[in-house]
């Protein structure tokens, strides 16, 4: 049974919550959060304790792991701190907000057995994961061409998108570690923002982006992100290879198919937002980090994946500035 | 060169004169028809000679095959006549009205080299010729289970209802051919008779009805049919083995797929109606035809075939009035 | 909070166990079965005590509800014992081996307040729930012509096959209830066998079978069942109305299609077997028991419901032994 | 009845031929190449006469319309030479090698009354002229982000490669066309080039590519191409607006999916290769031409749509060995 503390108490920490209430291996021991009101209710629904802060769940005995949950400015600290307290951690995207901020990162894990792993749930995303799957048993031969759609079903508040380090950071980022999953380490980023709402324009943020990465041979992964999709929350990729081509469709509720009398085979609506879609992924990638810590000692998605879909969103930023190919 | 009479001059007959005037190896020489209007339409159409009646066709030493599209109590008359004359027959479905009377067309070929095809199109289709040729290639094992689902768009008019012979034999005949062309010989027939549309009661009629039909070897297929479909001319079918399924879908004007708020990937409407949907099969069948005449000598679907289909009808109507299975 | 108890270890006990411990107003007190392994296996697991019999269950008054997973032919015991001890009932299907053996069933309910829920699974199914959403709803006008497509992936062992009432009461009854579902009370019954596996031959059971229901308005469901599905289990239907077409598809693990050299688009096969495919629908079987405990007092289906399936199974088997349509 | 002359007698020539044998208002008077075995197959299979060279069909009076299917080098003298000759000219892309040979194409035609068609075909495709159509009717707002997927089956030979003026403006050529279907003049071009066949290096051409287009609103397109695919002849486009989003499949030759043990719904590969693929759009894009020289007076893909095609090409080509978006 791995013992669970969570550091914040937002959206996500539920997220994570959830899956460890569903769990068989897992146990949630105490949350924390500097809103008491957000942490009182995250830890009575989940029946946990809450700790007055970050270091108060570092020195509890009883918790072997901590989710780090906090807003994206405290991740290093907290990973650090986690770590250096020897828990487990498994940290939510992105590592940091600048690649510049991150010497305190590997100054404070100096000497101390790092066992972290980041929190790229789409990885585990049971679609995602079987494409993957079928690359790597072959099926289509060696990558040649991933195209990632990624678009959500509506942008988020204008004050979120102020904060929220631009679109590459703040959503690109998963398909960032999506193209890295399939093609390694990229050495290309060419990207291409647009500005499509009226409504965003003042935020001084892209809120669509085409992006196309190279990785070391020469294939390429393009990313299609939009801040909204009238028919949901659009995930799909597609993979080519000289021997075939896989699709990862979007997730609808059902199977039903409606046909009336302009048209035929209407399906329902994708999913609809991350917390339906990726359900599952949340859930196999807290497996996985149990297995990490209990078995494997695999800690995948890593702090240099991590780091190195940073580094990719501030290439695609400079990219998208200049309208040049920015070399990694 | 294959020379064709075409006696009749309605919608099927338009079918084949444009199969014809498509197909390099085929032209048109006359046609015939008892209302002058209609004859001199296709004759202009397609830039053919008129004939004052089939005798005149069957007589015509620049025909050498005829295709029979009167009506269907023309039908056995117009095939031993067109065979006496030494020419070959392409004859529309059924063969006659009743199996009662069909007396005169042994009596009438005897003595004489029939060459004759009936025009169950259907089994010229691609979708269901595809089908069928990997349940040939045993990819699915032998047939345990076929299903066939056949719906038109619309009903024909009361009055042509009334002298149609019935559901069975002016609708449901196609498919009873095409269990056939899977399953062989039918052994048992099951019916039941539906009356949906309360405007087409007095007809007398059913306008919808299941059908089960099994072969010696227990294999069946259950045919399902209905005089109208909202989406259109829904006609598929799908057939399951031992080792698998095979569905035939139906055929769309275009594969776009439109997505909206509230639905996902709806496609057009079916084809509509048999003249758009069966148009390669037409053509298909005329060409296999055309070959059947100048190499292969083989006209299948026979004569037999058409009595086979005429049977089950019979035996479907008998099914339905009485609630009981008819074995053949 | 419902507190459960539930007669039987078997697979479908797990099942039950399982929806109880995700359910977060219901949780599982005690559990009986004569096998004592089979008991101490599912009470361990969740954690809950074992009984000596039902009537212990019956008697203790921390237990609000009893599913009854024993045998067919103790249905009626335990739903009468159960409902003695003013416990609400969750019944399996069937509700008994024969419509003749009910009469206990009434005696013994009579004069006392029968809380009883038939676990036709299947209407709780997203995916056929949705369909009957879209009728409900008026989509398609009203229900014309059903068609449900039931396959299991592969036959039960010879032994279960035979004392297992037949192929319509152990595995179509489930297709009844859902004819039932879209077209209300049934009015005659034709059912067509087929006896397709040589292996199964000696179980004296169709392994196959073709029924056709019609209810008193003249509208009707076909049933196409097959004791074995080479692609897994083939759970499918399609309603059909004078304004549309509904259709329910298999349900697959992902959405991932391949696509190589000889082919397109290929799928996930079907998952396999009830204990995934209505994983869903037991969990919201269960969730809208326990609302008709605590709120809503609906016991749908009912035990009518459940006698209603029994009969229909009854006038099948009769209908394909003697090849004639049986009315209800 | 429009009188046609055409230029060459390669591939393409073929298709021009069919598409007028089989065009009602269409008839082939005479064609014209410099191989005259090439010339003589065309000329008989389609029984047009052969003319000496192009000025030879120019000066013919029976010809009302030339199909210019010559080399791209000779395209401009053949435009020019049509048009001053009284002639409307349908003509292949692309209209030149480069656009720095455009001059004598404004000199030649001065004073003309230039009734000039580009051979754009894939604006008749059915699939992208009704996804084109939904876009029109508004059915999911103004366009904000293209894919187009184009992949050949298979590359080239490697001898065709080398003199075919690179893959911009031999393959995507056709694709920025669509684009600017889609989304009107394109200001800035952005493009990747890959090559992925170690076979094909040697040609100094890329193999596949990546590019984006960004119209004057900001609004993109993205093209993937690669010169193969192992499912065929892979052409699809998608297009998001506001309001919804919308889909052209490939197209496949049947409807038929086949289901075995390890997988369900495998459909057909895509048609290949171009002759198949786009047979019905080279038959609309001759209808297009002949209603305008009969009646609309709408030469559309135009000449400058040629030349606009032809310039995206050059930026593309630019932009993928500089790495920076090239402005239009």
């Amino acid at each position: 049974m791995l013992r669970f503390g969570i550091i914040g108490a937002g959206r996500i920490a539920h997220v994570h919550a959830r899956s460890i209430s569903q769990h068989p291996a897992a146990t949630l021991i105490a949350i924390t959060d500097p809103v008491a009101e957000a942490a009182k209710n995250l830890a009575e629904q989940y029946n946990a304790d809450i700790a007055t802060n970050a270091d108060e769940l570092f020195a509890n005995p009883d918790i072997d792991a901590i989710i780090v949950c906090s807003p994206t400015p405290l991740h290093i600290e907290h990973i650090v701190g986690a770590t250096r307290a020897g828990k487990a951690v498994l940290c939510e995207k992105p590592i940091a907000m600048e690649s510049s901020a991150l010497t305190p990162l590997d100054e404070g894990l100096e000497g101390y057995d790092a066992r972290v792993m980041m929190g790229f749930n789409r990885r585990f995303d049971p679609n995602f994961a079987r494409a993957y799957e079928l690359v790597d048993k072959g099926e289509i031969g060696e990558v040649e061409q991933l195209t990632i759609i990624s678009r959500d079903p509506a942008a988020p508040p204008k004050e979120y998108i102020a904060v929220s380090g631009g679109i590459f950071k703040d959503m690109t980022i998963h398909d960032f570690d999506m193209a890295r999953f399939f093609l390694g380490d990229i050495k290309e980023v060419t990207a291409i923002g647009q500005n499509l709402d009226p409504e965003l324009a003042s935020t001084g943020d892209f809120d669509a982006a085409i992006i196309v990465l190279k990785n070391a041979a020469g294939k390429v992964a393009t990313i299609i992100n939009n801040r909204h999709c009238a028919t949901g929350y659009d995930q799909r990729l597609e993979v080519s290879g000289p021997k075939g081509s896989i699709f990862a469709d979007n997730v609808r509720e059902t199977t039903v198919r409606l046909s009336r009398e302009h048209f035929s085979d209407s399906l329902d609506p994708y999913l609809d937002f991350f917390l339906e879609r990726y359900e599952a992924a949340y859930y196999r990638e807290l497996d996985t980090f149990i297995r990490a810590v209990e078995e494997t000692g695999d800690y995948t998605p890593s702090i240099a994946d991590g780091i190195a879909a940073l580094t990719i969103a501030e290439a695609a930023a400079e990219s998208a500035k200049t309208g040049a190919t920015v070399s990694l």
